[in-house]
């Protein structure tokens, strides 16, 4: 099992990747890691090179603002597109960065490709409920900002596959998100879809929630277009932030009993905040590639990276893929 | 000024809404009201009727599970459609239900009818910022699940004339929600909208924000489809709660110390949950209807609808409605 990974991509790469990479190259088995990036510099951080671990030279850098489908066309050496490259030639398993968000989801579905017979891969997360210990996939986060109701109904199934394969969900709940959540609301695209999840004998379809429930966990997978759950993903990350900001200034410039109060609490705050940290969980996964594809957060520590290692690898072992693979073949002859 | 009020709808209903429309009535200038509903029970809860406080008896109420259209067309004689009729019939300058939402915008929408050139009118919220003491419009939040490009440069419009006549904004900035801050983001929707935005004379256009940042209230006035507006406000509803109630678990079933610093900023947490209550700054408004409509929380008391009152006297004050006619005509012509 091969694992490539853009060694430039982030706010802190290439130190947070390289530190990463060796923890998981020396903690985790069967795993042999393909650094792509600045081979001096990758070589320097890396000190003696453990066995499971190789370097690829590569020259160029996609910059957090270059342009998505530009860089990742004319920018034929960067670690990112090489590493790429080298998935979709065979000679790695899974693309991990922490780099460029649209660059990518566009390297992940021009360069390595989607399954077949999938009509488009999504950008899924898995967040925690802030009620219990579930966690949920949601998706997608912003790979399709336009989506059709097939892509929606193959979001489902593509979310299902995961749960099931890599969360031992015997029996996936899929949600849809919707305006309302009685049978008859939505826009056109959600009224639509609707008709096809309660079609789709592939899933268990619960039916419509609503953003506000999302927190909840009212479903083991929750499925909407791109546009719409990367604005609530980021509602969610704002509101969170927001809050425990306000709550924060309120305790600092409150009362002398205001602030004895905050300071006794100061590490249930601290806690909260990781709850709410869902790098913590493993990075967002462009699923439906012929090979999974995963964006860290471009501000990945070291232990961030590990963890998305490990969850490479979890999906490679889990042969999600190759399940999914054979689901959409097998619906494309039907 | 005559304000309609359906003291039917919402959960406290007809008292909180009876209630409300005494206090109102005594404290407030030129505004004459008038409740439709139940006429023995309003007029019980009156006790000696103030002499600008008028009584319509109605037989019929919406339910809030009812099927907004279909209960709009059938129930000819619920409290919500007769204050409508009435609006429509010019017998009262404004509508305020705290009942079933959908059927209140089919009643705006259907029965008093929209502004002459005017393709849709939207649903508005005021929302304060969490970091600051500014508000801000947010629209549309639920009205149009689909929109065209049209609309929301139309929205744009509505929402600044809002915030210049009724927030005395001077020249109030508009921002186009996206998926991304730089001009080339966004979905079909989005992009079209951009264009339209960006060469509109009549609103100071600032570009794209994210959904992330909308409580620190990046403009005066946010636009965005109906699905994607009432996702994000149920989001940010369902976060910020579930926060808080994250926190409240943390502080009660934490260590002696944890449970005395709860203890002490017990009512700076409360005081952080008034911040986040909507309902405070007013009633979501239906703007772009030839009156305007007020929709209150179903579980409005007495005090939000006292202030929604006050808010559609002050619409109405502002003329605001028909400077929007004026405008929307002279589009028409161009």
């Amino acid at each position: 099992m091969r694992i490539a990974i853009d060694a430039m991509g982030g706010d802190n790469a290439p130190q947070a990747i390289v530190a990463g990479a060796i923890r998981a190259a020396s903690e985790l088995d069967q795993v042999n890691l393909v650094l792509y990036g600045d081979e001096a510099k990758v070589n320097e951080l890396l000190g003696e090179k453990p066995s499971n671990i190789e370097v690829v030279a590569t020259s160029q850098v996609i910059q957090g603002d270059d342009e998505p489908v530009r860089s990742v066309r004319r920018k034929k050496d960067a670690s990112m597109v090489r590493a790429a490259r080298d998935v979709k030639d065979g000679k790695a398993n899974a693309l991990i960065s922490a780099g460029n968000t649209g660059a990518l989801l566009t390297a992940g579905t021009l360069i390595i490709g989607r399954i077949k017979g999938l009509d488009r891969p999504a950008l899924m997360g898995t967040l925690p409920s802030l009620y219990s210990d579930k966690v949920f996939q949601l998706m997608d986060l912003g790979a399709n900002a336009d989506c059709k109701p097939l892509n929606l109904d193959q979001f489902a199934v593509l979310g299902s596959y995961y749960a099931k394969n890599m969360r031992g969900v015997d029996q996936p709940k899929v949600a849809l998100l919707n305006n309302g959540t009685e049978d008859s609301k939505g826009n056109d695209l959600s009224k639509s879809a609707f008709e096809l999840l309660s079609k789709n004998q592939a899933i268990d379809f619960i039916g419509n929630i609503e953003a506000k429930e999302i927190l909840q966990a009212p479903a083991d997978v929750i499925v909407t277009d791109g546009f719409t759950g990367n604005a609530v993903l980021k509602s969610m990350e704002g509101t969170a932030k927001a809050v425990i900001d306000q709550i924060k200034s309120t305790l600092k410039s409150g009362s002398v009993k205001t602030k004895l109060g905050g300071f006794l609490i100061k590490k249930d705050l601290s806690s909260l905040k990781d709850l709410l940290d869902y790098s913590k969980i493993g990075g967002a996964v462009l699923f439906g590639t012929r090979a999974p594809v995963i964006k860290t957060h471009g501000s990945a520590n070291a232990e961030a990276l590990y963890h998305t290692v490990k969850q490479a690898r979890d999906i490679i072992d889990s042969q999600a893929i190759q399940a999914l693979s054979q689901y959409f073949e097998q619906e494309k002859i039907k």
